[in-house]
């Protein structure tokens, strides 16, 4: 998506070869129109899937899921990274490792939330190594609903979360793929340059 | 807000004298068109104070406070519960005590987020004791940016919150004020019948 990538360059700032901090529009500071222009081509990309949810995760994933919940008409979930004390046995749960922070931590979802009747549409705002990600398709299956769609803001294309993903069965849909930050430089991915997935739909 | 009063008589849940649940439209669950009529309502009721940015504090802060910078045409930034490590020397930082978790915890802010020049919304999803409330308005001092407003989702008008921020020399505009959950039973404090702090301006 030429307009995220134009913001990346022009705002993202590399901290090391696997870290870029977009905090100044999309995860500490948000650009509200940028959100919904990323809602709107999340929106394009997944317009016949019959989505009945989003499901993120708190917290940077919230504002794009938002937009892209406003725009189809469907109810935005988060998965919290605390357990509610309240909800103790109405809760899904699994546990996700961060990579980065090496840790492990625990996401719930109220269970009322998703139902087998569920079409649901994953977003977030990273995709690194596809732990959050694993972690959300697992308490989907608990919930027996449907997963029909993944959709990633930036995806850190050298690292492993697509391929892990697509092992596991599902599609990813990135509207920036960095395919390097070695010598404090943005490379993306020239989609262009790459096989379309998804035939006749705009990237 | 007839529209919020009506949501959380409907979908509500008392846990017990001070606790109401509404995680299946606002902080769990999202209903983003919900989200939107909330952030038109604060820009009715803000429209006239030059805001040039909204302040919120992660989680549930974000949602009505992303419509209402999308609206306005302003950023959103939310104020951290966690420390970079990436950006240490570059926070504005501030302790939060959390009376219904009895913890502390520290909210942070980038530096280059907040500046002199800022007229500041800042807007939350609930105000109990106003503690967070009082944090973000220490970070706001601390950047000598400008508190235009405090804009509240839900008050919970029985605790402390509202009479500790405006004894601070603040205002709070609440969409909802609950005067009660007592007897398992949502009372709201009836605003025809008090006097309008904004005049001319629908509350």
């Amino acid at each position: 998506m030429k307009l995220l990538e134009e913001m990346i360059r022009k705002y993202g700032e590399i901290k090391n070869d696997e870290v870029l901090l977009v905090d100044s529009f999309l995860n500490h500071q948000i650009d509200p129109q940028l959100m919904m222009e990323l809602g709107k081509d999340f929106v394009r990309h997944f317009k016949n899937k019959k989505i009945t949810k989003i499901l993120t995760i708190e917290t940077s994933g919230i504002a794009p899921a938002l937009m892209c919940g406003y725009l189809l008409n469907v109810p935005v979930v988060y998965l919290k990274k605390s357990k509610s004390k309240i909800l103790n046995e109405e809760l899904y749960e699994t546990t996700v490792h961060s990579f980065t922070k090496d840790i492990d931590y625990l996401i719930t979802c109220r269970k009322s939330f998703l139902s087998s009747d569920d079409s649901i549409l994953f977003i977030d705002d990273f995709m690194a190594n596809g732990e959050a990600c694993l972690g959300a398709i697992d308490i989907i299956k608990q919930a027996h609903a449907q997963l029909a769609g993944i959709g990633i803001v930036i995806e850190k294309a050298f690292q492993q979360g697509n391929a892990k993903v697509s092992q596991a069965g599902y599609e990813v849909y990135s509207q920036a793929r960095i395919s390097s930050l070695e010598k404090n430089e943005i490379q993306f991915i020239d989609e262009s340059a790459v096989p379309r997935t998804f035939c006749g739909i705009d990237r």
